[in-house]
């Protein structure tokens, strides 16, 4: 558990120095939502459809822009506009895994434009400690517009069954947060990773990762290629700050009423915790 | 030491099972060049350019087409004519990384279209199985109309300092690669790893996978954001079969000079190796 799990968003918010951390903290405690709806449809209609749907209630829209079909400028153009009519932020899902030289180019004028519109994006730190240093150096470049809005989640564990991400990889995600704190706001693992001290880093009394949780689902356990859900209130009380929930949400009979449930339990198992 | 690479590439092509490892090696074989040039140039423009001028020395265009700020149908028309018209194969360094059910969707029907016009694809296999099986479910569907032509590499091992894929992620590529080896025809790794045997598989005496090794350049020893290099002698000397080449290429005073000495330098490695 983070120690500073027991504290409320807003407290998190008004004490972070990171300010992509603070408007996660504040978009949540305002929306009373720290759903990230995992918006895995494959055009750009589906994707605005249920973004403007879904929106009011998420603190986040998770994309993989990649598998839409007929991604452009109006697919960047609209869900810009969505996230401020809704007042969400976007996390592109891009798990980043290359050499920095690579990643830098992928991140920032590339196709896909990533840059422009995700806020939050996430990397392995498969490669070593060269893929989060190249990043954080582009997001901190003088001729990078996009400000303080932008920061990195490390894909410090995964959902999925069999996966390696564990160990020392798990320990090296903790240790590069912790060096390039300025651009990595947090995780996506299955649990807070504060307590982890290696022989390359220990926690400080400030140290305040977010914490995602992937793999979040009320009415399954898995799926047939390895993927293994829980459900809210279990990533929560494990240290999940956002619970990422996608096929439990828009494959729902009612999507809007299985938001409105995530959204409920998420909030519930959160004020639990924080009391 | 592959159990094969004593072996001519003209030998392995009419040995093995798979069409895709056969193409390849009927490639090295007819232009006498086991060189991957790894083209990461940012338009369509100069990735055509660079395909035209130095595809008759390389068996293989290695690309990263998310990094093009101009992506578009010409970058694939372009690059499909060129691969014809020079007789190489191209490769899709897209390091798929995610749960079975958003690789698919990230191969095969989304924005970069890679099904349609990348030879050989690559995954990490951080996420366990689950990534391999649904890859290779998806180029055996019935509907997959690009048929034995496609492939998959697993990235079993990184050249960047401090690379995690060692150890157990190792040997977890090399077992995937065994298991399902109908689509799986290699590794991106630094040596030949048909040694290893591991609780969950052997080699087979049929084994032979191919090996493509990254980080080849012969007058640099890395950059400053990790990536370490080393020379193709010492790359094949390992049991590379593909040697993969980027900046020491394209960006000599003389790129075409420059691919023909890397031709020149990995094709003599390879008949020492197999004399």
């Amino acid at each position: 558990m983070s120690s500073k799990s027991h504290l409320t968003y807003g407290a998190r918010a008004s004490n972070h120095p990171n300010a992509l951390a603070r408007k996660l903290f504040q978009v949540a405690e305002a929306k009373k939502s720290n759903v990230t709806i995992s918006a895995d449809v494959t055009t750009t209609q589906e994707l605005l459809d249920l973004c403007d749907q879904l929106g009011p209630h998420v603190a986040v829209v998770k994309t993989h822009i990649d598998i839409l079909s007929d991604f452009s400028e109006k697919t960047i153009a609209g869900l810009q506009a969505l996230a401020v009519k809704h007042n969400f932020l976007i996390f592109e899902d891009r798990k980043f895994i290359d050499i920095g030289n690579t990643v830098q180019k992928q991140y920032h004028g590339g196709a896909l434009r990533i840059s422009e519109w995700a806020h939050i994006i996430n990397c392995s730190v498969l490669p070593g400690e060269g893929i989060v240093e190249a990043l954080a150096q582009t997001a901190a470049a003088r001729d990078f517009t996009y400000g303080p809005d932008r920061g990195l989640l490390i894909l410090a564990e995964m959902t999925s069954k069999g996966s390696l991400a564990t160990g020392p990889y798990t320990v090296s995600s903790v240790d590069y947060a912790r060096k390039y704190k300025e651009f990595v706001v947090g995780f996506v693992s299955t649990r807070a990773l504060s307590e982890i001290d290696s022989s390359a880093s220990s926690p400080s009394p400030e140290e305040d990762f977010v914490v995602f949780t992937t793999g979040v689902n009320l009415s399954s356990k898995g799926d047939k290629l390895g993927q293994q859900y829980q459900t809210p209130q279990s990533a929560i009380a494990r240290g999940a700050d956002f619970i990422i929930a996608g096929r439990g949400i828009y494959t729902a009979p009612d999507p809007l009423d299985a938001v409105q449930r995530y959204q409920r339990e998420g909030w519930e198992a959160y004020l639990a915790r924080v009391q």
